[in-house]
Order: structure tokens, then sequence, then C-alpha cells
């Protein structure tokens, strides 16, 4: 796919991997339409298969390969939900997926993607040690390349899900999404541009990588050096097939810091009784903060992931009563 | 209500409690349906007002008050999601709610109920203290007693989630519940004996507070001495309410141990993505433990709260960087 992604790709994209993907669930919460002054309407990527929305545009980039390409397999130095949404994806076509990540990643990410099947394998840190090693598979093996988010076919994936909850609840002010790369930012701003041309669409940011603010607001991409924040799905930079529409459709980026978003993180567990992660929580954060207004307005929210590692949560304790 | 609630009444109670009620979401789980080899679907009640299934009872008991008894309030002595829900229905309905607690009440559990603007008056942690100190009230301002569940009309709110799980979902083979009190077993036994009578309904209880199960052996009453379990929302009794409902209507009472219902508990949290209490994870863990058979059925099962202590989990480390 090597044109930006129209309404009819999103449509067309969204019956692609409508066998594979879960219809997720569109959740309300009295506390925090009281909370905002707003009607807010959440859209559970959480709930998704591998546990965020990134599996919607592998599943597409999975799918959209041709059968030569498939054999060869694919690659991708995300060890995060990028990299597991791969591997299932992969393994539900029954391809290779070879997935690098440092040996420091967290086990439960490791097992994650060992259990879809796929191959790791392990690097060094630095993104140039991933870079090296993903180049290394690529040259090997034939692999093809699958990037996290500067890829039409990842952004039109991301656009599914905003594709749904458009279609759900329609009559959307404002349609907002973290950003990270901008996959998902901007393949939501597709679909709202195309189905819902009066939704406004906003990304939110953490302050310690806020380069897509930075960049949206100099109108040229500039590169984040030494990102820092708990949201660590949303460290990556901005690519040339993101920024461009980005800038196009999306109304405004806004940031939140790092405490803002810990405690919308906090008040989503404890109130809407759900699992996020800290990324997921940055929209919400903007909305709790009044980094963007929500006063008599219906918003809809991409609420993205919620693959946290329980092991460093709640469960140390019932470990030492020996239940685990 | 002084008679066993008939189908007409849980209608009735629906409508009566439906303003106030969250109609909450069923989700499903490719996970657990691979594990169970069943298809199972997950009534939410973690997601109800007050984060549990106790706010319909409660809520229907309030409203069932005649304005006389309205206005000299109500009471319980239990601190946990009965003591909360009743705070809230008595909040919604304007009139006065007297929790009765022991000081040793986790101090989220406290400010939930004073933020619902109930009163609370702190006792010694023994029952005889609690009832004592209850019945001090009701003899001091005329409350009147809200049973947690041991009340036709409690029993019927609870009953409420089984109806609208079964209106959703109306082929199911089980209905299975966790069962402390007796009052969501008995409730939804009445409702699937009326809406779907194939439907067969299946209480679990932890082995370590397994009176039900011994009382609906023996066909009797039989009191639990010093129960010990994780899950603390089911350590009551069966009262003379509840029991007549369920060894009429339930096919049979189950157990599991706590280690079965940590792991269940856990993994809800991780393949879900929804937060559970260890009492609401423990219909899941009969299931995965094969204590229940879920090959080839179709499995109805309430999720029936999710009133954890966050300050107890996960933030801890981030406390300690000064995120919060």
């Amino acid at each position: 796919m090597s044109l930006e992604p129209t309404l009819e790709t999103l449509f067309e994209t969204g019956r692609r991997i409508a066998p594979y993907v879960c219809r997720t669930p569109v959740l309300t919460s009295r506390t925090f339409d009281e909370l905002t002054g707003g009607s807010l309407f959440f859209k559970c990527e959480n709930f998704q298969r591998a546990g965020a929305f990134k599996f919607r545009g592998a599943c597409n980039a999975v799918l959209s390969l041709s059968e030569e390409e498939a054999a060869k397999g694919v690659v991708t130095h995300s060890s995060g939900n990028h990299g597991q949404a791969l591997a299932l994806a992969s393994q539900l076509r029954g391809i290779k997926a070879y997935i690098v990540m440092p040996e420091t990643v967290p086990e439960v990410k490791k097992a994650a993607v060992a259990g879809y099947g796929a191959e790791i394998t392990f690097c060094e840190s630095s993104l140039e040690s991933r870079e090296r090693c993903a180049a290394r598979i690529i040259e090997k093996k034939g692999a093809i390349l699958i990037h996290p988010y500067n890829d039409y076919r990842i952004i039109a994936g991301q656009g599914t899900a905003a594709l749904e909850l458009l279609e759900e609840v329609p009559d959307l002010d404002v349609l907002v999404t973290p950003v990270g790369g901008g996959g998902l930012l901007s393949g939501s701003a597709l679909a709202a541009k195309g189905l819902m041309p009066r939704t406004e669409v906003v990304g939110v940011e953490p302050e310690g990588a806020d380069d897509a603010f930075r960049s949206f607001q100099a109108g040229e991409i500039l590169p984040m050096e030494a990102p820092d924040t708990i949201a660590d799905g949303l460290l990556a930079s901005l690519g040339d097939k993101t920024f461009p529409i980005i800038r196009k459709h999306v109304r405004e980026i806004v940031t939140v810091s790092d405490p803002d978003i810990v405690e919308a993180m906090r008040l989503m567990w404890e109130r809407m009784k759900i699992i996020v992660e800290a990324s997921a929580a940055v929209p919400l954060a903007a909305l709790l903060q009044g980094a963007l207004k929500a006063e008599g307005k219906r918003i809809g929210v991409i609420v993205t992931g919620g693959n946290v590692d329980l092991d460093t949560l709640p469960w140390r304790g019932l470990r030492s009563r020996n239940l685990l």
C-alpha cells in the first residue's frame, strides 16, 4: 500500500481483519463524566487480542502480504505491543515472525511473544543494536520488516478502532488518542475525516516525549532525544507517513505530565475497573487536567492497551502467603 | 416483601431499579473458552455502580421503603460491598444511611462509604459488637435494618443481573455464581427458573468457607465457624430465606481452594484486563479446575465485583518515584 489510506481503504481493512480482531466494547463512566463535565465514550482496545490496538495494524500488514512475501516471514524490533501483535498475527496466518528485543525486556513480554510462536532474537538495548539485528535477519532470511507505525497498512489497521467507535457513537464532538509514532492518531484522523468530518481529532502526548507536540507546532518532524516518561508505549517519534496525515487532519496535540498520567491510570483502574497501561491513560489525563476541555462535549477516547506486568503489581503480597 | 419473589417480582424489581443501576456489559474471552472448552459469558457486575452487584439489591430495598420508613433511614453492619451499595442507594433516594464498621477496615472502604454521604459508626470487629452497635442505632433512630442477603427485596434485586444476562444470552446451559450468604445465588436461581428453566444454576464457594456446600449436602443450614479465605466477600452463612430457594432451584454447589481462586483472579486481570476482587474469580476458578465441567457448554458467569484496595497493589513502586 503506497498511497495514503482513504475511507474506502479503511473499510476494506476493517473487512479484512474482521475475522481475527475483537470488536471491542465502548464503555462509559459516570465518574469521569462528572469529573470532566463531558460525555466520554471509551473504546476499550485494552480488550483487543494481544492486549492492544496494535493487533489491528499488525493483522492488516500480515494479511496484506503476498504469498511469496508471507513465505519469508516478518520481522520487527519492537519488544512492546507491536511485537506481540505481529507475533500473534503471524501465528494466525501461519507464517514465521522474527522479533528482535533486548535481553533485559521483562519476562512477561518474552513469554507472550514466545507463546505466539515467534522466534525471539536478543540484542543489546540501543536502537542501533536492534536495527542491526533486524537488518541481519532481513538479509539472511529475506523476512519483511513491518514498521510499528510508519506504514500505510499499519495506519489503516489502527484506524479501524476509530471507525468502529464512530459507527457506534456517531455524533462525537472530539476524538482523542495518545500519540507516539502517530500510527493510531493518523489512522483515527483518516477515519474521522471520512466518516464524521465535524469530529475534531486531538492527540495527547507525555511531556517527557513531546516530539509530536513540538513537530506539530514547528511544521516539521523534530526528533526526540532521550524521551523519559512512564508511558513507555509513546517513546517513538513521528514518521514521514504519519506526520503529513496528522498535520492535515488533527486539530491539536496537547501534553500531560507523568504524575497526571499515573493519576488517570489509577482512576481508570479504580473507577472503571479496567486494566490499562500508562500510555492508555494519557488522553484521560488531558481531559481530567483540562489540557483538553470536555465541558458539554461528546468525546470518544481510544483506550489503547492493557499490557501491564502484573508481577510487579499486586501479587507480591499474595505470593508471600504461598498462594501462588 | 414477605413472599418468595416470582419472575414477575424480578421484572418489577428490574423496572424499579433501572433508572439507577448500570446495565453492565457481557464480555467473552477466547483464552478462557480455550482453557475450559466451553463458551463463557461474563456478566460484568464489577462495572456496576459502587463496584459490585450488591447495588442492585440495596437499591431495590431502599426504593421499596415506604415514605415513613425511608424518613427514618437505613442501617447495616456490612463494611464491604453491601455497605457501600446501601450508602449509595440511600444517597440517591436522599435518605439517611448508618453504616456500622470496625475501626480496622481499610481506609479506602471508609472513604467510599463516607463519599456516598453515609454516617459511619465504628465498632469492634466481632459480630457481636457490630450487631449491638446496629441495634443501638435502630433503637435510637428507628432506622430500618437492611440485611445484606436474607431479605426478599435484596434477593430480587440481585436476581436482576441474571435476568439481564439471560435476556442477552438466552440459551445458556449453566449459570454460575459465587455463594456466600446466598442472596445472589438464590436471586439468580429464581431468574433462571422463571426465564430459562433448562439453564442449570450452580454455586461455587471457597473451601475455607464451605458452609453452603455442606448445608446443601446436609439439607439443613450448617453455620460456618471461623471461615478463612481470600474471598472475603463470601464469609457469610446461608439464611432462612436464601437456603430454601437454593435447595429448590440450584443443581449443585462446588468448592475451590484459595490458590485456585487467586490464580483465576490473576488470569482475569491478565487476560480479560478487568479488575475483579477475589470473590468474583471463584466461579472461573471452578471452571478452570474442572470442579465444574465446561466442555461444550454455554456458561453464564456473574462477575460479582471489582472492589480491590489499589493502595496495596501496583502503586507502591510509582509512589516511591514521587509520581503520586
